[in-house]
C-alpha cells in the first residue's frame, strides 16, 4: 500500500460517523463484533461492512478468542492520519507564534 | 452543519490524493484556479469539481480579484480535522505515558 492509498483509505474510513463511533468505543478497549454492533439500530451485515472498511484502512485487526472475534483498534494507524493534518497545520501555526511573538516584542510608541 | 456531517465531509474531502495536494499548495499561499490545476493532468471541470468539495468541507474559500477568483485556504478547518483524531490518540499516548513513568520508577530486584 502507497502512502498515497494509504492516506485514501484513511481519510476515507473516517468519514462515517458509525466507523467513527467504533473507533470511538475500540479506544475503550477491545471489542467483540457483538459489543460494536450494540449501541448502532444496524444488521450484522451493515457493521461487518463497516468493520471490512476500517480493516482495510489498517485501522481494525480481529482476533479470534474461542467462538468470538475479538477487534482491537490500531492506534498507530490514527497517529498516521493525524500526521499528514499536523504538516499541513504546523508551518501556520508556527508562522503565526511567531508574529504573536515579534508584535509583543514590539516597542510601545 | 452538525458537528457529524462537518467530520463527514471534512474527512471525504481529504480521502483524494489531487485534494489533499491542492491543500498543500494552498498550505503555501494563495492561488488562482489556473494555478492550482497547472500541476495536475486534469481538465478545468475535474478540478473544478473537486475545489466544490473542498468548499463543501468548508476547507476553500474563493474571492473575485480582478478577472481572476482567488482560492485561499481554510486553516482551521484541517485543525478541526485533526482535533477528533487528536482526541482519539491523547489517552493512548498519555497513558502509555504513564505505564513508562512508572516502569521507569519500578525498583529493580
Amino acid at each position: 500500500m502507497t502512502s498515497r492509498t494509504n492516506l485514501d483509505a484513511l481519510y476515507g474510513a473516517l468519514a462515517d460517523p458509525t466507523r467513527r463511533s467504533i473507533i470511538e468505543r475500540l479506544g475503550r478497549g477491545d471489542a467483540t463484533v457483538a459489543e460494536l454492533r450494540e449501541p448502532h439500530a444496524m444488521s450484522a451485515p451493515a457493521i461487518s461492512k463497516h468493520l471490512r472498511v476500517l480493516e482495510a484502512a489498517g485501522l481494525l485487526e480481529r482476533r479470534a478468542a474461542g467462538r468470538h472475534r475479538i477487534c482491537r483498534l490500531r492506534r498507530e494507524r490514527l497517529v498516521h492520519a493525524r500526521r499528514w493534518l499536523h504538516e499541513q497545520t504546523e508551518f501556520w501555526e508556527s508562522t503565526l507564534d511567531a508574529l504573536g511573538d515579534h508584535l509583543d516584542e514590539e516597542p510601545t510608541r
